[in-house]
């Protein structure tokens, strides 16, 4: 068996296509982000990647029907001729092995370059451990140039955070780009880290708009923000029994 | 070495096959099932599969000579024209990693499409931490037909179970059938999993002689059921004293 | 880097040779017997194997001159028509993965297969858990005509020992020789596994100097037991404090 | 994707270069060793190694702009004809599983040689579990004739010492270099093992620039050990609560 297996559902014609990536990690931000993205645009999936770097595992659908666990890319088209045309990346899981995430990764890129692209964005959560009502945007990118462009759109640079740089899909696919004449940012939304973080998604994906001069709806993501909102007010008021270790915020999804 | 070597004791003649598949797992509900059908059905082997991605591990007989741990294939030719050849697979273990898991599953399916064969089930155990009585069993398909297939081969669906999917080559035979264009379903039988379960193995076995319009004799497995009947009563007297997390409930062997 | 690196200093003339494995394991028996023979027989080193399955490690020798570690190959060419030729496997470690364990193992039959070899003796520990005072010899072989063999050489055969089966090189040799063609057999010498057992290691070699029709000096290996034996008599006046548990008696090495 | 990227800045000219290993371990003493050499020679980076072998991850720096974590490889050309041109070699990690470390290091040797190179230096530490006013510098090498040139450089050797030989990439270095005629060199500095210790990685450089008949300016690294002295000498009135136990003592960088 491959390592790798790509099933196509359909070969759009892109052009210059930006890669949005949003996999699961820490707040489960990137994903959070990625996947009101994909619902927003009412982008459409394209391709699925199977891969034995992924859990042996079958998720069942409320029908009875089982699809085996993916990463899947949807693609969306510009209307205007201003804008790019976009792949999303979303997901089950990351790769489960160190060797895995480079496979994965590196996969992406190939795809991405066979359309001509040369740009990505990855998106992540950035774990500080305590409740936060107003979510900074951290970025991190390939270039001086990207560093200057994402100030732009109010993402803020920090020398000390995050300490021990990025790890995984989100940082990885960066420094990947890196070596393939690849432009690449990685925003990164501020989470507690305690709870899937539709606050801070938002946060990553205004930033985002702004980057790609598009318009979201964000109605969806506010409605479930609010909730979660509703329940850190709550959590707020309860002080936390203990508190996380410095480790736990190295890691970035 | 190769990553999986097969060794044919037979290259049978088999029209269509449908492959069966009970390797170890929770209650070991699909091992005890699938050898008791190999049993019941005078099932001859045929082929065993010995792999790096299984235990470096020999048995010893009774008589002192070893065996090579292995994962069996063993055929069983049908007596009338209304029923399809069976192609069953039992074994000592699974795969011992995620890549593991993923190669032999592949290759069984390889051996399978040789064969000629569209359809398999995959036997497995469902566990609910808790002692069961008539034990249910619950599905999962490659497709919409078998599920209307299989209930009415009394095989119940849930929405909300199992949770987490199924893990393991039950569910991941399914996964890879899929990109295959096999069709596949998984039977679950009900079960502690406390122990083996023989009274899951037999609920299974009801359901899968349905679907395959077979009679089966439940006799050994009935008698192997009561005395552990006899125990779960008794079991059933004393309270457990530890209570299962709800993470064992996801794995499905 | 290849999996396997064989560094050869010698290409000796064998003809037929039977291969003895000795590598750590419970009790360094079968890593002491096959040792002692090396030294006994004044066997001599002809080649290496490296490998990236083997610890990134160098020892030092008293000279301040390290080497890396190794599995290595002796020869003892017979001196009589009636004996056969020998190669006998040492080593620092086992194979440290569970694929390294195969694919090591199948190196050394490619080896003993080059040189027309048709028959290996791999020699191990049983452990059983306690001071053993007459270690008896357990066997286990690839066919029914070496058990009758081995049982002429003082090995006994147990119908419920060891429990679990051979994990490790000592087992796997076994396997995989039943799966070349190769005629094998493995000779577990009983022990307490709570050190090296030079007395247990004593007891397979008697036996295997019987199946090779070969005398073996034992004055070493004596004199080296009899130093542990003075230990284990006082050890033995002192009750062990905690009993292991009986998941340690199925590893043989 | 390639198991091992490496990334050609330049492609300098070097005649016969001996190379010198220092990345991260324990007490970090070679890593620091080898940066300060790199620094005080202003040796000049000509590539990178990029692997699966090394973490998922990215650095920041203080621009925002990220960098994959590698392994570098600088050059230093010397300006006088009775010394050697250099190679050092300095990165983030070590090769993360022992497959990468032998991928890792074998790859290196392949450049080295790849220059005519045909003799390496790795620097490591060795920790001894307390603070260590005058740092010893023991050694290991490929040959006899080596361990009298590092005798005269003021290396020690000892019997007993590092008990377990030398783990990791600064004693594989050494192993792979034995089976492909390169000579080697382990320099060990005595180090507690408690924190980054620049006191003894300039003991391993005065010893090394004895080797290499070489000046090398310690000003900054007296410095920052002159910091670490301090610091341990305050650590020194405090006894320390727990001795590291004797497996520690095994591993060098």
């Amino acid at each position: 068996m491959e390592e790798i297996i790509i099933k196509y559902y359909e070969k759009p014609e892109l052009k210059n296509p930006i890669l949005i990536e949003g996999l699961p990690g820490v707040g489960n931000v990137g994903k959070l982000a990625a996947e009101h993205l994909v619902s927003a645009l009412d982008a459409k999936k394209f391709a699925s990647i199977f891969s034995k770097h992924l859990p042996p595992q079958v998720l069942i659908e409320d029908t009875g029907v089982v699809r085996l666990v993916s990463n899947d890319l949807y693609y969306h088209k510009s209307k205007s001729k201003k804008n790019h045309d976009l792949i999303i990346l979303v997901g089950d899981y990351q790769g489960t092995s160190q060797e895995g995430q480079y496979e994965l990764a590196y996969e992406v890129l190939d795809i991405l370059q066979g359309y001509g692209g040369k740009l990505s964005y990855t998106l992540g959560g950035w774990s500080v451990g305590k409740i936060v009502t107003g979510p900074r945007v951290l970025g991190a990118t390939t270039s001086l140039e990207l560093v200057e462009k994402l100030k732009a759109a109010d993402v803020e640079f920090s020398k000390d955070e995050p300490a021990g740089g990025i790890v995984g899909a989100a940082g990885l696919l960066l420094g990947l780009s890196q070596l393939r004449d690849i432009e690449a940012a990685c925003l990164m939304g501020e989470t507690s880290g305690y709870f899937s973080d539709p606050r801070s998604a938002q946060s990553v994906l205004e930033s985002l708009a702004k980057l790609l001069k598009m318009k979201v709806d964000f109605t969806e993501l506010e409605k479930h923000a609010k909730e979660i909102d509703d329940l850190t007010s709550k959590l707020n008021e309860m002080k936390p029994a203990v508190e996380p270790s410095g480790d736990e915020l190295k890691y970035i999804g």
